[in-house]
C-alpha cells in the first residue's frame, strides 16, 4: 500500500480500507464498466451513471450522460468519477457491525471532451472493447456524422484512491456468543442467456462474447 | 408520465427515457440499496457509494460514506443521490446505437443528519430492513454508544427524476440487414450461497433471508 495521490483522495473514514496502489485500482476499473460521474452546476452536485473504458492512465467516459454535464466538462469543470463493485452483504452478530464487501475507486480531476475525430474514434473503440471485448470488429463502424454526434471525455487517472472491504464480519469480542447466524451473502452480477432482437434473422449465430459475458478478469 | 418536479431534474438528453412518476421512481429505489451520493467540498465534487433505505417520501442514507461528506451535510449542503439498476447490454448492428438497459433515479436536495437518538434508531431499523428484510429482529440491537457513533442522513424525496431504458436495440432502418448478431445480454445481480463466518457455531441454522436473498419486488 503506497501513499494517497493527494490529501483530497485520502480515505478519511475507516482508513484501513484505503488502497492507494495504482495496479489494484486498475483491476477494479477494468472489472467495472459503469461509473457515476459527479459534477457541479450552480453549486448543485449532479451524479449521473454512464459507461467508461480505461486505456493506460486515462479514463474515457461516454457522453450518454446528461448534456448539462458535457457542456461544463467542455469548459474543464472538475469531476469525480466513482466505480463501485459490490461483492456481498456482511451479516455480523450486532447490527452496528453489519457491512458490505465491495471494491471502489474514486478518481478526481478535470475531464476534457475529446475533440479530434481520429482520437474520438479510437476512444470509442477503447470504450466498446472495455465494455464488450470483441464487439467492435463485428458491428457497423461509426460514420462521420455519428462520430460528431457522440461525446467522449478523457480524464487522466492522476488523483485517485481505491477502497476495499472483503471477508467475514468482524464482531465485538463479547458478541461472538450471540445466538444468530453470521457470515457473508456473496453478490455477483451475472449475464443471462442473450435475447435475440425480434428483427434478427434467427439463423444468425450468437457470438461467444454474448454467450459467456463476464466481467471477471484473470489475476 | 407526469411533469418533472423541477427544471433541474428534467431529463435533458434522450428525454423520451424520462420518467417523472413517483410510484415508478419508488419501485426503482426499493429494488436498489446502494446509492452514489454526490456533494461538493471547495468546488470539487465527490461521489461516494453507500447504503440507503426509503421510508415514505424520505431517503435514509447510511453514514458509512466519507466523513468529509457528513461534516458538510450536517450544515445542509446540497446533495445528489443517484441509484442505478443495470439490466443489460444492448447490442445494435451499428456501434453508434449500442446502449444499455437500466433504471435510474436521481434525487436532489438537502440532506440533514438525524440527530434525535430515537429517530436515529428508527432510521437504522428502516435502513436495515430495506437492505436485508428480517435481519433487524435477529441481530444484537444497537446500544447507546453505537447509535451515537452512527451517522444517518435524511433526504426528502421532493426533487427527483427517473430514467429507464428497456427492450431490444433500435437500429437505423438501413442497418437491419447488416450481418451481425443483435439483441440484449441481460445482466442481473444475484446472491450466491451464504458463507458461514469461520467463528460461527456450524450447527447454526442459516436464515431464509440469507438463503434466498433477492432484490426483485412484487409488482
Amino acid at each position: 500500500m503506497s501513499e494517497p495521490s493527494s490529501p483530497r483522495t485520502r480515505v478519511v473514514r475507516e482508513p484501513e480500507r484505503g488502497v492507494y496502489d495504482r495496479a489494484a485500482a486498475y483491476r477494479i476499473l477494468d472489472e467495472g464498466f459503469i461509473c457515476h460521474v459527479g459534477f457541479v452546476v450552480d453549486g448543485q452536485p449532479f451524479v449521473i451513471p454512464t459507461g467508461y473504458g480505461r486505456a493506460g492512465d486515462n479514463l474515457y467516459i461516454h457522453g450518454s450522460a446528461a448534456s448539462r454535464m458535457l457542456r461544463r466538462i467542455d469548459q474543464g469543470v472538475p469531476v469525480c468519477v466513482t466505480v463501485t463493485l459490490l461483492d456481498g452483504l456482511v451479516l455480523a452478530r450486532s447490527i452496528f457491525n453489519h457491512s458490505m464487501n465491495y471494491r471502489s475507486v474514486v478518481v478526481l480531476g478535470t475531464a476534457v471532451a475529446v475533440a479530434d475525430p481520429k482520437e474520438k474514434l479510437e476512444a470509442l473503440r477503447l470504450l466498446s472493447e472495455h465494455i464488450l471485448p470483441g464487439r467492435w470488429a463485428e458491428a457497423r463502424q461509426p460514420n462521420e456524422r455519428e462520430i460528431k454526434a457522440t461525446l467522449v471525455m478523457r480524464l487522466p487517472i492522476t488523483e485517485f484512491s481505491a477502497k476495499v472491504r472483503q471477508g467475514p464480519p468482524i464482531d465485538d469480542e463479547e458478541d461472538y456468543g450471540f445466538p444468530t447466524w453470521a457470515g457473508v451473502i456473496p453478490l455477483e452480477m451475472i449475464a443471462a442467456a442473450p435475447i435475440n432482437d425480434p428483427r434478427l434473422d434467427p439463423k444468425t449465430r450468437v457470438p461467444g462474447y454474448a454467450l459467456s459475458y463476464s466481467r471477471k478478469r484473470a489475476g
